[in-house]
């Protein structure tokens, strides 16, 4: 779209935490803009919009309702507590309104279907706030994944979301309420670690998922921390760990035939603007197996937006589209949701039924 | 021992690669030399001894019986394949020779009882020939996982050991024949996983193992790759992944509630003086979580001496105090053998059975 068109014109429902971060990525977007914030409560919405700087046209609401109502918002991104998402995300698509919604999208999967059925219905773009698959570098390792010659055909996978969140968070925080965010460090970790296994799998879904013993609850039955390991049909491995208990850290090993690719921050990259992979290529023992060629490479990639930015960016690009350019909406986000929620939803079962073996199913 | 005592002699039984590697250990050590290597060839123990420069003095012989026989000889290295390691460990240490044991040690924990008792009566030193643990590294990042503040308590383990093995490997090598390595890549390169697993949690032994499904077999049944879920009663998450499929690969993930360290070459450095590992310690989001703080710490450990030089030492030093100091032989290396073992086993049974869960027992 040209650059000089309107920007698209975001509400925000909650003053979660998370939607200071993305208030900052819509204003430096160049392609969108806020101009609502709704709360329960009018003051907390007024404080917010304060503190943050919103533009001074911006508008303040005492409800979620009046957001959604207000004819000068094309989209809003809606980081409520998962229990809410259903009604809220829907809602907002019967307004029209293009919903960006943070993940966990969803309690199951039923639910999500309710979303991206109004979001249809609607002809309103759907996508889900995962913000690395927006970043460079995520493009970068696909092109590495795909190389035959030094990676090969991958073999293993196996992922790591974790965050010490401390007495505070356990005791008080949404993520940790059953009412609210009933899928805890699942939904919360869990969410970005299938991901990044669907996405390293060309988004096929795996065959069976078996949650891993020693799962962690909270008092109420809560995850606080999990495992699983996924099966697909040609014997790759596969298996992740999420946590609320662990230190923070974000380890994706990806193993292929004739080469290993890994990095360390892939939910939010230790710097914003310079980012890192690390590739083994065809290892092999030196002479006498003392020692091990050829060394790993440090691949750079660097980025002048934020992967939050470029998230909205492209989000906004795809509303464009479809409000001013009469096109329909991209159907990618809406698949790459469900498959996710789906393999969530599985392990979750295996974890309710004792850890047995689910299938996956479409 | 000072340092002018005699060296230990060693005899080597059979002409594995690994035995080239472990002449070289043996020479460089400065307590110990080689002065026997028997096969069941004859002109092959002749050409390996002269191929590798051995001592002038060191006698080829066309037996294995013939070493251990030899009045000369202190010490056994022994790389024969693991299907004949009880009968050749157990007459080794009857003829009272210190045994250096390649691993996997033993088919079984009845077989390895049957080697320990042997060793155990007749008074000689044991120890698995597993290098990494002599490494000074190792003690570094023990040291670095027993502090509360930056690592705090241990959470989770994660370790793959692959080495894509190749098509001529994969039809011919001793590893991948029932009658001769039955345990295939489990014995071969899993061992090396669930002993740097049994070592982060200080020898303490699982409950029960999970051999994880997608394990690889070939024509005759030997395991080809596999992994597992080993289970604490304290909710740590402890997963490993062993092939012969993919690329050599030797990642360790130690994940703690306030810290996590990691290093890619734990079996073998990369290079041979100058070894890393990574120390996360008390990581943390930045400012509206669009950074990760601090930055990983890289550790630098440098060693004069190669790991397999320093096992050497370690195992003739234990050798020269039986031997002329008249102290007892070091239980540590047996135990920890034997647990190894165990944990193999149980990996085993449940692959056998059809990934059900095996309990550990002593």
């Amino acid at each position: 779209m040209a650059a000089a068109e309107p920007p698209v014109r975001y509400g925000i429902l909650g003053c979660a935490n998370i939607a200071r971060k993305m208030w900052r990525a819509i204003l430096l977007s160049g392609n969108s803009t806020v101009v609502a914030v709704g709360s329960r409560s009018l003051a907390k919405a007024e404080a917010f919009a304060k503190e943050n700087g919103f533009p001074g046209s911006a508008r303040a609401y005492g409800s979620y309702d009046a957001v959604i109502d207000d004819p000068d918002v094309d989209a809003v991104y809606i980081p409520l507590p998962t229990s809410l998402h259903r009604r809220w995300a829907a809602l907002a698509a019967e307004k029209k309104k293009h919903v960006l919604l943070e993940k966990p999208v969803a309690l199951n999967v039923a639910e999500l279907d309710e979303i991206l059925a109004a979001c249809r219905v609607n002809g309103v773009q759907y996508m889900d706030a995962t913000m690395w698959m927006h970043h460079p570098r995520t493009a970068a390792i696909a092109a590495a994944l795909s190389d035959r010659c030094r990676f090969g055909q991958l073999k293993a996978v196996h992922i790591i979301y974790s965050h010490n969140c401390g007495p505070d968070f356990l005791k008080n925080d949404i993520r940790v309420k059953p009412d609210l965010d009933a899928l805890g460090a699942l939904g919360d970790a869990g969410w970005y670690c299938i991901r990044a296994i669907l996405w390293a799998y060309d988004y096929n879904l795996p065959t069976t998922v078996v949650a891993l013993p020693n799962t962690e609850f909270n008092e109420a039955g809560v995850i606080l921390s999990c495992g699983a390991s996924l099966q697909y049909p040609d014997n790759k491995m596969t298996t992740f760990y999420c946590s609320f208990l662990a230190n923070l850290t974000m380890e994706v090993n990806f193993l292929g035939t004739d080469g290993y690719i890994r990095f360390n921050d892939f939910v939010i990259p230790f710097e914003e603007k310079v980012t890192h992979f690390y590739e083994h290529a065809n290892t092999r023992f030196g002479e006498l197996a003392t020692s091990i060629e050829p060394l790993p490479t440090k691949h750079v990639v660097r980025s002048d937006l934020p992967q939050e930015v470029l998230m909205v960016k492209e989000f906004s690009n795809l509303v464009q589209k479809i409000d001013r350019g009469g096109e329909k909406s991209e159907k990618k986000w809406e698949i790459i949701s469900r498959k996710t929620q789906l393999v969530m939803d599985a392990v979750k079962t295996s974890i309710d039924k004792g850890f047995v073996a689910v299938e996956v199913e479409e």
